[in-house]
């Protein structure tokens, strides 16, 4: 299926090609100015730190859906080795196997793209085997240190965890920011909680990626017209899954990541952080959530902190 | 060898085993209290963010001294893949086999033991193939953020880089500190630069790794009676290598990790914030370094970034 | 559980330590003489050549109950690389990441210990992370070329597969062999046939592997009076699992692998073969099954060759 | 550099697109017949077994010049893992990284394209990081099992190894053949020997790679009139590098894998295969080179045997 005319119009409404320039690779994360690293340092009260990352294993995310995309498979090269000699001081060191999209994470802008372009009108065939993402590539990530706003929709609905079906809309986000006594503001990082990822703590990997809440379609406007820096969620595939609109898969991919060039994050345990920001009746906070700078990468493991 | 008294009394002075319990399993990552993340958070000015970490692909840090510490090696599983049909959007997918101590990274407490042992007097045999560490795994760590000092030895000294048979003493702390005008506090994590990095950015991966300066035995003494969380620095060994006392490898590992329980970095490019410091003319800046929590692994790539 | 009396009476009477000398490292392995590459060599008729490997991908064998015995991740490097300038010869690269027991395996004789001991009375600790097996590694295996013999039990028996609960016995192998008008001679490796595969092959991974019939704790003794170099079957654990004394798991890989020193086989694809030699009437053929050499490796892939 | 005008002719000479029909996989090794397996069947005698392939580990032949074609990287999944309590049968378990052209391999016919093609003429963009290559995969090639055949072109010219700049010609080739007495007929696998292999043996991982003596851009011809399956050799670029017409890199694999459809095989250990062939005057043996079936890989680790 080609892309229907109602994407097109969003699309338009949203596409900050050149906004910053032909040579931009980061889109968004521009708008991460010194401004908005001091807005996000100015709510620290009790430094409370809260971390946002699933722990890397084996029985993580990946249900085997999407091949390639493996959990972390982690085994010792070495275990209290004496490496010089009997009774010297011992080593252990270990590797790594994963997607780079398997756990919490995020989406580089080149994760997605439609009509044969990526972001800001490059190419798609920039990315290659070879030399993976040659422009937007995860490596090419300012610091993502922030402001950070919890938009908790499923709290603000008094639900633990939004139903499959549920579409979260623009009303959906202006009622949890109202619900959170917060303003969403340039250069923030907003995360929306659908509840949804206590299936997976529950271990209920399948019935956690498919079906499954998330984005409507309609918010990346929402996001675009508060010139939000990006945003992430507590689900697998980012947006309601199957889609709102019948064989359109994947349309809030395209709009965020290949449009506006707003990076996206999927899989962020958002559950100790909302009763955290429940109890101190704040729903901003400092946000660091640096992604591994792998070169032309598409995406990569973070493990995200907020600091009440 | 077998471990020399000296080793054994530097021991007894900086051990911290049951100093936070008998369970406790992240050592001096105790010391970041909230009071110590308000002081990291309190640095902050103009917002700058400086990133810390060396890209991640093949042609790294490692030269294949250490087997098994292998640099990243980053492929895609999906290129601008229709996976629903042709003219839908696509999606790009990454996958990546490396070290966890292979770039930047932190060592978790259990990358060394000595006599069996690792920090807070567990058996060093709580390291397996199957389990990985049981105990005092990366993934224990606290999210960590709090006040980060830069030591600039090598500005101090007024060279780009120390000789390779230098040991960094805690005089040549003292003296940077000072040059910096800062005092290392509880609950700080240090950063000590050499400038040894530099030749490794220059492409000299072998010069870079051995010989190369790095931090003297006497060290250890110097952080525990100031309470430091952590140290890191831009060096492979982290340790100057081949070590002070003839035939005693890694003591500083074994003091660091084994004995006071205290986390150490390696790999980190500290040129930018060196020049950054050096302008703004303040060496305490808020630190924010999580690293990615693989469950039982004994380090992990980081991704520091440092807010003036 | 500790292993009961009747395990150890079976392991005196099937016991080789020591029969090839102190050093040996390879077991039944010596028994493929010249005269068996022979004898091997000497039932071929048709050149027909049957494959008994099964594909290598992602959607494979495992099923995830086994932990880091992961399906091949099989990823492209380069794709179409004109390395040497646009118009030049391309090249197309690739990589593997696998579990060596994943697929169509065999195992060396260092997968099992019991007691703290490996093959030969060697201690299991001389297996490390640091250097993997430093004996009876799969590298040790000579080629692995011989007289192979198909023990067909369930066409023999009329089915296409034994029920779950069936324990292969000498007396099923006795029947298969006069089935196939077939006496399995010393240097033999003698693949038994369950049908179990063919839940696999038609997508049922997890009925494959378990509960599954395999061969008897009682079938070692009748390996060892006849020879055998190594058996190979069509099932994920080789032997019946759940086993046949209660609590008593994987004492045929200690029988097998430590005890006698006979390598094992699994998840080798007997369908076709089994159809072949149906129509051929013979049941006796030359098998080409070398694993690839890890240095140090409890198992490895291998694509075996049935020739007729 | 595009392909000059005396590439294409030799092209025209050996081209095979369309022989076995438009819709081939496999090219040459479509000459393996019955009969040329019958003929290498015959060949043995003793049934001395050679094995031809290095052994599997870092610190192996890859240099890092090749990013992505990686040294196995070779890690324990489990030591001696009681899983079923404690004094139970232990398991240990393995996984491997590596690059499928990093070792002793086979590469598939669609390890190299030309001008948007592969064998049989097939699109080149047939291969993607989502399929692999969907034609003429690895795993399309039938079990590889026929008369192998010597041609010990460093020992006939009384040499240890081939000088870097000795391209070996079919001058070469038939002065080799009527050295070791032998006639090369359709189906048989050619084995040329030019020694180079020893320096990689003797540590020079870098002198073996680059310069290198190789195959003429003029063999192709030699080996597709006579009707030859398969080729391999002990270098690691095959043909000889830098390359016989200035800026024409990798004509050879052009040849052979695109235009003949014949597969090549690098990084073989004739070493020991040439003593005994030379003790037992012999070039011809039963030769077993089976490819690990990766799904659309464009190569595969093999682990030869000669059967004397």
């Amino acid at each position: 299926m080609s892309l229907p005319p109602e994407f097109h119009e969003i699309a338009r409404r949203v596409n900050n090609w050149g906004r910053w320039g032909g040579s931009d690779e980061i889109g968004t994360l521009n708008l991460i100015t010194g401004e908005a690293v001091r807005a996000g340092v100015a709510t620290v009260r009790s430094g409370e730190r809260i971390p946002l990352a699933l722990p890397l294993r084996q029985g993580g995310v990946q249900s085997g859906l999407v091949p390639g995309r493996v959990d972390p498979l982690h085994t010792m090269t070495q275990i209290n080795a004496e490496l010089f000699g009997p009774g010297a001081v011992a080593v252990s060191d270990d590797t790594v196997t994963m997607g780079l999209q398997a756990a919490t994470h995020w989406d580089a802008l080149t994760h997605a793209s439609h009509s044969g372009r990526i972001y800001n009108g490059r190419p798609a065939d920039t990315i290659t085997a070879h030399t993976r993402a040659r422009f937007s590539g995860i490596d090419s990530f300012p610091p993502l240190l922030t402001r950070g706003v919890l938009l908790d929709v499923a709290r603000t609905k008094g639900v633990d965890r939004l139903p499959a079906a549920h579409a979260v809309t623009p009303e959906d986000l202006d009622e949890a920011a109202e619900f959170g006594r917060v303003t969403v503001a340039a250069g923030d990082v907003v995360l929306v909680r659908t509840g949804q990822l206590a299936l997976c703590l529950a271990g209920d990997r399948r019935g956690y990626g498919f079906p499954s809440p998330g984005l409507s379609v309609r918010t990346p406007e929402w996001f675009h017209a508060r010139d939000v820096a990006a945003v992430a969620n507590d689900t697998l595939t980012f947006e309601i899954t199957p889609p709102e609109i019948e064989g359109l898969w994947l349309p809030v991919h395209a709009l965020d990541l290949v449009e506006m060039g707003m990076p996206q994050g999927q899989n962020w345990n958002l559950e100790i952080l909302s009763t955290a920001c429940a109890q101190a009746r704040r729903y901003a906070f400092l946000l660091s959530a640096a992604p591994e700078p792998f070169v032309g990468g598409t995406g990569s493991p973070v493990a995200p902190v907020a600091v009440l």
